[in-house]
């Protein structure tokens, strides 16, 4: 599968940067569950670029519902999403079309598609193609949440600027529930904003981390091997673009601990079995064990940048330089978060609809 | 799918630590590529347990390939590989049936399996399942190695010891082939199995970190959605026992780093296109660039610490200790190695296969 | 996967009769084939109803193509089609909402969906959603023309009325290329006509039996089990609405024969292997054998009569009678048949890219 | 996917009819089912060559299951059956390893494993590698017995011979349990075991028809588009060596129906939804009633006959003839049985558990 991922519940989505439409299809997806259009334009807005920290192109980004809704619910077939492009700028691509911006995808689209590619503006490499996961994800959040399932993602850092790690994880999802700027530490907001200035004030642009939590996810779902909760998470999360690492709990860090420091001792309390600690993320062997899922997504620094680099001309592979003109997100970590708490939701609901059914969700 | 992975080229694996048998079933491999039963046996020792650094049990390992092999070539239709359990203990497994041991997968099995798990020695979820892997992967290596494909994973850091980077990458790999402690720097040996010996005295463990490369992987494989590289590679590689953590080329480290700092400037030497800096770890957009593939996985340590912990009682979820008695691993990251570049293997002919056909692989 | 099928090349679909719009999502198509947008007019055309004989239900069946095309030609990456509903009457659906009707999927969906299901005009179900098929299929079929890979339906029998088989495949196969109501002995439609009006004309229906011949595709493709080329062409083929039957060569008819009737002799022309008989339909073991292949679908009669039937309310799940209002086809199996065509082309783009891998078909 | 089929519940088969072992691995069956290995036995019992109308090869067929069951029942994670190959002859294979017999696999074969198949006895596509099926299909019959679901299969017709229709559809499965050879009418079996000796007298063989019905089938399984429950059961089914047509309810015979005719009226009794007629076969929409799933499958003669044919050396690509030696049966319709309902009891496994959950049915 390409463009298609998932299995119970799965979305394949289409469209390029500077084309018609964009857009997803959500298949499987249960009967029943209430579509609020309120809430996907309300996460699509944590997606647009914001201000003087993001892309100087502004998409309307409405999303259309044409089929799988009737009366206001999901009908347990395909739902489908159309975002028409508008914003794109009818000028002539020049040398893009032909000279590879480094840190993109041209030189790889180029030997995978043989010029046949859509490269203006990235075309289906482009973060663009988000939008479409966006709005499928907000279904898929809203069902997660009557089953009292949540999700959240703030930006652990960027350009070298730290936010704090989750603490109450059920109240700082709720404190990072629709925030366009997703920090836990109020003041790491200005700080961050101040560095990604200061990057594009060079023409150059920054990174940073996301960190994710879930909470109040059942127990006994994932399988142990290949398709593991780590797994399936890691594939989606991988999807998104930038994204370079995925760690799950104490990621890379376990490299440095004793097994007794990394073990989570067991607790019970009335019979509801907990972990006080969670270095494994809320997963063993591959399974939830009904503690938080908590991961952290690395996302790399823009590469359309200002600065003059070195490149190849792909219409004769020779060596060239490249100037990139246009307009671009001197950072993309603080938009990319909305999309980090929408594929991880699709994935959830794939996971529990192959665990309990396909109208566990609904039900 | 749950046992299985891959689409074109699939594995799919099967067996228990105290079962009858291991193994696992390659299906989609080319026809007509040798089969090297020598070869098969040296991988499987790279994974086996070395002298004091891992667990007593000791198990002869030995592969029998049961179907799909024919006058010392592969067929076409599956492979089947098969290894015997010998040395299991018929020891009472006493309060290890009840009790969940911390950082292992026993409470997450009784919440999926409700009990019905086979829960000596781990079961299904034990490391040792990855013999089938290594079987498997053996075939798919030297399959990649005739098509001038290579792979190798060295320890990167054990118990807070650091080997270093690759650096040759096509020279680095054939260093490592066959080496029993996988390390680039030949004094990091010593220094690591004295840490790993440390934690045993005190009946601990440690962890650590895999690096892994590709040299000769050819560009444009792979997708820009979903089945990006770095997904069905991370797919694979959070199916290894206590890997908790996956990064590509720069990896986390992108999040400190300047756009342009972290682009990889491309050049062109009589038409064949490189980049001397591989931030990106050779895939750009989900795609092969053409440059070697570097990864690094987080191994966490070996849960089974001969400490007491803090557990529960599965019978009635109530609170209780456990000191675990029986054979493991002070580390196992070790051992680990040669199951990265296994699965590393099949996941890469998986690709080949679905980009370029069937008998790619064996033309 | 529900509303997607293929893996290589993959096809998700989406809409409902009555709702806003239907479509289709093309996936994994080679870059660079060369999109015709006349012929993909010219395929809606043959799927469109037609005078007397099809229900008075006229759609413009105008396709837009959003993504995935660039140039006039497909990029690789997803090609979406859309259609916008027009001709849908905004009555009042009345009993239709609750009363099941009979051999039409109104009862089962209720028992999937719960309620929640777009009953109007069969909403999913409908045989409108083919519509997608055909505009993705017409790709389909180009790109197969191009390496010389030509697929022809005809109506085998309607009503009792029977064509004649294929006899010289090739020429057969051109002689079907755009015929509105495809049959091969020019007589027969006519009578086809003829007891179409007389099933008209009572309020009622007719069935009949599709037979579709594929020319020129290449010997050894396909799989021995599961993914035999039987299978693949029957999991698709039982999508087309109202299809209840597929067989393959000599089909039901091998029940009666002996083996030394049924077995194809083979004999060689300057290294050219080929069959005089074909009771096999150019498949064996699963396999292409490079012969035609050819195969009959069984389509039954539109379950919408307007005569009174036995039925039941569901809102309580007793019994009622029901009379079908409404615009219907009192036979489908003539508009069926580019459907068969378009997802036989699928089918085998599929097969052909897993096999020769992603650039094959535009090479 | 190749050699694995379904998809919560998968089915991966391996093996060569004259290799050292066959076998299967049954994945994603529900933890806590019983496994009884009488029934496992008395199942491939049906399976085996029986007297004089088979072939004189004769397997003891013992199926040991090395993985996935512990005390007596299934664990949740992989069944791996395995049988060894006895009864083979180490004889001379001859012309049959160049020759390639007519209505046979071994000229597709060649065409897509270029020579590196196992040609001994048919290699992997030899019928005998549904013993495996069989063995995994003994545990699928039973879990949906314990849930009130039955399967039976009857030889419907056999060398011109017919048996009488399903009729009281849970009597007659019960009265198939475990028949030699399965027909509901006793007098069938001596007047088709006289036409397959005769064919047998003659060097010939014969072909027939298998007739499967389901019993307690729940409603609401299935989906409307391309995982029809048709969809999938004849995926399945094809795979059935010698399977070339598979019809559900009234088949091809629709073709010739009214609608009036062929629409089956619903009726209630005390809110239990039935249809006093079955002509869609317990299948609307592509998803399941609650009626009674019956459909048909047509198998070929045994392609091996003694007669001489026309055939083509593949060393060179010329013609010459052929006169097959060895055991073979005469007809395989009565051994085939066993298999319909094995795959059919797997797919509707996966079904169930895609649909209601993995736990569904053990709970």
């Amino acid at each position: 599968m390409k463009n298609t991922f998932g299995s119970s519940v799965a979305l394949t989505i289409f469209g390029e940067s500077h084309g018609n439409m964009i857009g997803a299809v959500l298949d499987g997806i249960a009967p029943g569950i209430a579509v609020d259009e309120e809430f996907i334009a309300r996460q699509m807005s944590l997606r647009k670029s914001v201000g003087d920290i993001s892309t100087a192109r502004k998409e309307a980004d409405i999303v259309k519902i044409v089929s799988g809704v009737f009366n206001g619910r999901t009908t347990g077939t395909p739902v489908t999403f159309i975002i028409e492009n508008q914003d794109t700028r009818s000028r002539d691509y020049g040398e893009l079309a032909y000279k590879a911006r480094p840190g993109h995808a041209d030189f790889t689209a180029q030997m995978k598609y043989h010029g046949f590619q859509d490269f203006r503006g990235g075309g289906h490499f482009s973060g663009r193609i988000t939008a479409g996961i966006v709005a499928a994800g907000a279904v898929a959040i809203s069902a997660l949440k009557e089953k009292g399932i949540k999700i959240g993602t703030h930006i652990l850092s960027c350009g070298g600027v730290s936010d704090r790690h989750f603490n109450d994880i059920s109240g700082d999802i709720d404190k990072l529930d629709g925030l366009p700027f997703a920090v836990l530490n109020d003041e790491c907001k200005d700080k961050m904003t101040e560095v990604i200035l200061a990057a594009k004030s060079e023409g150059d642009s920054v990174g940073g981390i996301l960190e994710t939590a879930v909470y109040g996810f059942p127990a006994g779902v994932g399988e142990p091997w290949f398709d593991t909760l780590e797994s399936v998470l890691s594939h989606a999360l991988f999807s998104i673009p930038a994204v370079k690492g995925v760690e799950f709990g104490e990621g890379f860090g376990v490299s440095e601990l004793h097994g007794s420091q990394c073990n989570d001792p067991f607790r019970s309390e009335n019979g509801k079995v907990s972990t006080p600690t969670n270095n494994c993320g809320g997963i063993l062997g591959g399974i939830s064990n009904g503690m938080p899922i908590v991961f952290r997504c690395a996302v790399k620094p823009t590469p359309s940048i200002y600065k003059e680099q070195q490149t190849i001309d792909m219409n004769n592979m020779t060596d060239t330089t490249l100037q990139i003109q246009g307009r671009h997100d001197p950072a993309i970590v603080h938009r990319a978060r909305v999309v980090a708490d929408s594929i991880t939701a699709l994935v959830l609901c794939d996971q529990l609809a192959l665990r309990f059914g396909t109208d566990w969700l609904a039900q």
